[in-house]
């Protein structure tokens, strides 16, 4: 047997200890009843340590040495193993005793962060931020870094995506922007989506949404969608993707949600079937999957064409929904409204929400700013970029499990991907022709097909900047973004 | 770290590998996509042989015997020693390459008994019973015996029970069961149940078993039901046991099949808190286990009491049903007829279906009868037994999954479990009182609470003999099992 060979073996058992602690962590999400938690907790924490030990051990290391030198320029093997030894690095730079503390602290700050979130009271997790702050700066000199210590903790997000990225990103973005959301609410022509709010059937919403999910090609062959607090995408091999979605007095919370996580998912069924089970499978990064929930969410999901398609059929499913014409349910569902919360913010002003934390996370990290400042910087930030000031931290600075978790330099790729799905859009419109026409035809087939050829069957084959470029034939930018927003926003207002 | 301490860790981490396992299997049953079985096959495979080398390692053998050292006698940790030592017997006699042959011969076995019992092919499949029982004997050989080959192969099943315990059951069994099913034929005041045959909504059977099951005792803060094509019971926790149910034209079968799973989910749910995730928690044996189920199955559940209390509210759920009186209603689900079918067979009946296959498969195993004779003697066999003859073997002996699987030595675990279900009852009533008078107002603490007392929470302390001693004060024997079904059964058919 090749050493090539015996890695790929040991991946596999690496794989199912993941899928393991994935199916587990899915079970505990959509299923698990209350008791089963103690035992719960104890099992992933089991079984994820042996996924780590048995990946970092000196046998797995000493195999991807030996399978480098058995592999040939331009192969899936090389591939391969380029996308372990990035996993490896991830997972040995950092010494066991701090990935621990990390764990540890984790723990602790997450039950914190609950509390003083429920209660407003910063100062009571305070402590917390500036513990998981230091841990973040000792884990980003460990990994390492060329210009900038934010690149280290990025790019365990986002491979190969610098401060740098970031910084020309929003400094593209921020003031069209901020003038695009001043436009709109100065000058643009009223939206009321109050008809939005109300009860909905959760059994009619369960079908209405799985319907709509496989009509655009998410496959109910090899996934399902279930009900979570908070929707998410996961899967365990190609054949069982699965989405949750959930319910709330929005009748968008569950359609455009299902829309978004079926982006997920679909770039995960996407992936090749030879690939399936080992580091190769799945998405390359977090932005570009964003990229596709996005595009399925917003692009698709809140266009005209997609409802002149659906709205009769949520007209009888909804019938209290049946006074809409098709105008006025599209200006509904693509409301913009700044506000304090980014979960329920909309396409115009999400990326600001973004902004707020990537500065602040970044100042924080660099300590130029002090933690007890934080309130006072985060709502002097809503306040100029959004235009509206939180009253409590709660709403402010305390809405976000982000940091409780130590996950420092994740929030942008969020904004990538709102960037990218423009991009990648623009460039599929290009080889598929009139999108709205076939999208208002139900004919999700081309569309689904295109992304599948260029990003979803290359799952991590190339890093993710490459593939930005050979889908696009250019880096990631802003430009075709603020186009997009601005062509469909200024008709929406009027302006 | 004691050797004891040390031994814990690595059975923790074996546990964890074990209930990965199991709630894939559980997945595999209720929700997992038609695409994830491959994936989900190689995954099991993998994380059980983890298991199976973790267990088997050199090093768990070393801390076992220095373990032993460690204990004092009478305690939970001496306990644990003795449920292990039996456990790595079990997995250390039959040799590695043994194994692969069976699990192999399994595979393969199982699709061809099914492409048999389809066409009603049994040449197809009597290779795979002539190679199944001659590995059958091998791994008895390596197990060991003192009297009976078949011994080796039922302990694996139930602990200490040998075959001339099953040939003393059986001979005292089977001619009053006989007589009694011979009574109830020719003399019997006929039964009618056609009209629990129908259609029945599914939502509403799945809300009326769990509210019954419930009511009984099964806490769905530690647990819960899901749909199932099989019915059983599995979990990872003493907080997380999981039932499955079906649905079928019989409105019985999810009722019964619910309280049949659930008699096995409280079992589970009573085991001590602090034996969880370890080798000492759940069911001492599959015989007790069954015994737990057909208790809540049989003789609650089918109980005049029992109606008494839940018929009303069964009548509100299904208003087509409201033509029945209580009396009706109790000898309709208590209908004995002579079947082909042991999954259907009815309490009077059932034994006599495992009767057919003890013998049997002790014949096969001693090479008493030709494989291809198979089919001739197991008609003749339920001619004897239950008056009624097989047309096809597809209803006849190809009709059970257990040899395909090499599960020879199984089945009279089922009868056990019948016996001491009346055995254990009857000392029950002898403590508790009158279980009519609560069962009627469906108060099922005080029989609950003394089956969590004597059994349940005594998980694999003792051996199933000494346990059996130690609640009934007495060996298993049939004279309450058959006392228990002439009182009840003579009333119904008014002999």
């Amino acid at each position: 047997m090749s050493n090539v060979e015996r890695l790929k073996n040991r991946l596999a058992d690496f794989n199912a200890l993941t899928s393991a602690v994935a199916i587990m962590e899915w079970d505990q999400q959509t299923y698990m009843p209350r008791g089963g938690a103690a035992a719960r907790a104890e099992h992933v924490g089991i079984l994820s340590r042996m996924a780590h030990e048995m990946f970092t051990a000196d046998e797995t290391q000493k195999l991807l040495e030996h399978a480098k030198g058995e592999t040939r320029d331009g192969t899936d093997e090389q591939a391969l193993i380029r996308v372990t030894q990035r996993e490896m690095d991830l997972r040995t730079k950092i010494p066991a005793s701090l990935v621990e503390e990390k764990s540890k602290l984790s723990a602790l700050a997450h039950e914190a962060w609950m509390v003083a979130r429920a209660n407003n009271d910063f100062a009571g997790f305070a402590p917390y931020i500036e513990k998981m702050f230091d841990i973040a700066r000792r884990e980003a000199e460990y990994l390492g870094y060329k210009e900038d210590i934010y690149d280290a903790l990025l790019d365990q997000y986002e491979e190969g995506a610098t401060s740098a990225d970031v910084r020309k990103m929003f400094g593209d973005l921020k003031g069209p922007n901020i003038q695009l959301i001043k436009d709109i609410k100065e000058r643009g022509k009223p939206v009321d989506d109050s008809g939005l709010y109300g009860e909905w059937d959760e059994r009619k919403q369960r079908e209405f949404t799985e319907k709509l999910v496989k009509t655009i090609g998410f496959d109910f062959n090899r996934g399902r969608q279930d009900t979570a607090p908070h929707p998410f995408c996961t899967g365990w091999s190609v054949g069982d993707i699965r989405l949750t979605t959930r319910f709330k007095p929005y009748v968008g919370s569950a359609i455009f949600g299902s829309l978004h996580e079926a982006g997920h998912g679909m770039y995960e069924q996407g992936s090749p079937t030879e690939w399936d089970l080992t580091p190769l499978a799945g998405g390359v990064s977090l932005g570009l999957h964003e990229s596709q929930s996005r595009t399925w969410e917003n692009i698709v999901g809140r266009s005209k064409a997609f409802w002149k398609r659906f709205l009769p059929d949520l007209q009888t499913t909804f019938p209290q929904l049946k006074s809409y014409d098709l105008n006025t349910w599209y200006r509904s569902i693509n409301k913009v409204e700044p506000s304090f919360i980014r979960v329920e913010a909309d396409e115009v002003t999400y990326n600001m929400h973004i902004l707020v934390r990537f500065e602040i996370e970044t100042d924080l990290l660099k300590e130029k700013l002090k933690v007890k400042n934080l309130p006072e910087a985060w709502n002097a930030k809503y306040t100029e970029y959004l235009g509206v000031t939180p009253k409590t931290d709660s709403e402010g600075c305390l809405q976000d499990v982000h940091w409780s978790g130590g996950s420092i330099g994740y929030f942008p790729t969020y904004s990538m991907g709102n960037l990218l799905s423009y991009q990648i859009w623009n460039a599929l419109r290009k080889d598929v022709g009139d999108t709205d026409a076939l999208i208002e035809k139900g004919e999700f087939q081309p569309i689904l097909s295109w992304l599948q050829k260029k990003i979803y069957s290359q799952g991590r084959r190339y890093t993710p900047k490459d593939l930005v470029m050979r889908v696009t034939s250019k880096p990631m930018g802003a430009e075709d973004y603020l186009a997009g927003l601005d062509a469909k926003y200024k008709e929406i207002y009027d302006l």
